[in-house]
């Protein structure tokens, strides 16, 4: 079920793996820590958009079992391996992955439909420091295919009133991050910032937003990655909890 | 010079004092903590809306002698009260404190004509558990006598193109503070969050924001009141160097 070019990563959860490739682009901490910080409520309908390997619908399958799961993802080959791991995890019942492009959601999806959409879209702007458009990695990494107002939105028309949004993204887009979601009508009630160590500038800022919702926003306290001593600090749901 | 309802606080600087009146609306940290976190430049020129005793422009020209300061008040009591601090504090050549509404700021004020314009405003939307909406600790507290809206739209009319505008908000009101700089042109470019120990969820959220500025923003590493052990951390500028 592997090729030559690929590596299997264990999750450390419920025996779940994930077929990489191992020249292309990787998960990192990132899609670990959306997993975490994304509640999953009982029998919801979930979609995962920029699925990649569709390491986030597997870790979110591990936290609740009566939710059913979608992933979208734009690359044909890379859409095929999160298949392929979703299959060797035995979860084909519970995720399903799509191959399409985000911004004609509603060709693949019912507006509307979703409890909760996820997305650890592509960080930068398509402008800055691009070597290689049509790289693999730099889809994944730059806003070539998709930007930041294309996943919002999206995100919002897929979502039902009262869904929730939960995204990872750079922290020195913050206000980029706001005023999208806002555009969308989509309200931040929880933002958490991770840093690596206490005395570190916050490098990611993860939201979750309620389509329709209230104002005022909860800035949980910052997550930091190492503790003082240098010890690693796993990214575990328990850390986010109010 | 200090009337019997009155108290003299020592600001550890200078020999710097403020009147305050005893059962009205007294400074706390957050007052301390935007001084602190503003960079007031050589010669600048530098407005405080809602200047309240007249602390923040006290403690800044106490970073800065080559700087002028002005200080707005809309209650007249209080602002007699400022430049009784300011004549005790034998500042008067160098703070300004206006009488005046900031709604009308350019009645006193040149458009375009400071460097530096700083705000503590009032933190809680009007309709939130106000008791006594004539009482000036009501007023301070509580956007009676004036919104987020109108403080960010006079420091936008006030300040020169590329000039800074820093506030201390409340950090759950963080979407409305962004959102409301942008509309006025006030780019955020370095965001801390202040929050009272390392578990706990920021409480308030300083903001340094520049007229016509580009986008993408620094957010500082998290400042906490208090460290693990209960040891108090004052809040020195040293803390908020990048």
């Amino acid at each position: 079920m592997i090729y030559e070019n690929e590596s299997l990563e264990e999750l450390g959860v419920n025996g779940y793996k994930i077929i990489q490739e191992k020249n292309g682009f990787r998960f990192g901490s990132d899609a670990v820590l959306l997993a975490s910080f994304t509640e999953v409520k009982k029998n919801s309908v979930v979609l995962d958009l920029c699925t990649g390997s569709g390491i986030i619908p597997t870790l979110m399958a591990s936290k609740e079992v009566s939710a059913r799961f979608f992933g979208l993802e734009i690359l044909s080959d890379v859409s095929k391996r999160a298949t392929r791991s979703v299959e060797l995890n035995s979860l084909s019942d519970r995720i399903t992955i799509v191959t399409g492009d985000l911004k004609e959601s509603l060709s693949y999806f019912k507006k509307a439909s979703f409890d909760l959409v996820t997305c650890n879209p592509p960080y930068r702007r398509a402008n800055c420091g691009v070597l290689c458009p049509n790289d693999s990695k730099a889809i994944a990494k730059h806003e070539i295919l998709c930007t930041l107002d294309d996943v919002v939105k999206n995100a919002s028309l897929l979502l039902k009133s009262k869904g929730h949004f939960t995204m990872v993204h750079r922290a020195d887009r913050l206000s980029d991050i706001i005023t999208t979601l806002l555009k969308y009508n989509l309200e931040p009630k929880r933002i958490l910032f991770v840093a690596s160590h206490i005395k570190k500038s916050p490098d990611l800022v993860l939201t979750d937003s309620v389509k329709d919702g209230s104002f005022d926003v909860l800035v949980l306290p910052t997550f930091y990655l190492y503790d003082e001593k240098g010890n690693y600090n796993p990214p575990m749901e328990a850390n986010f909890k109010c």
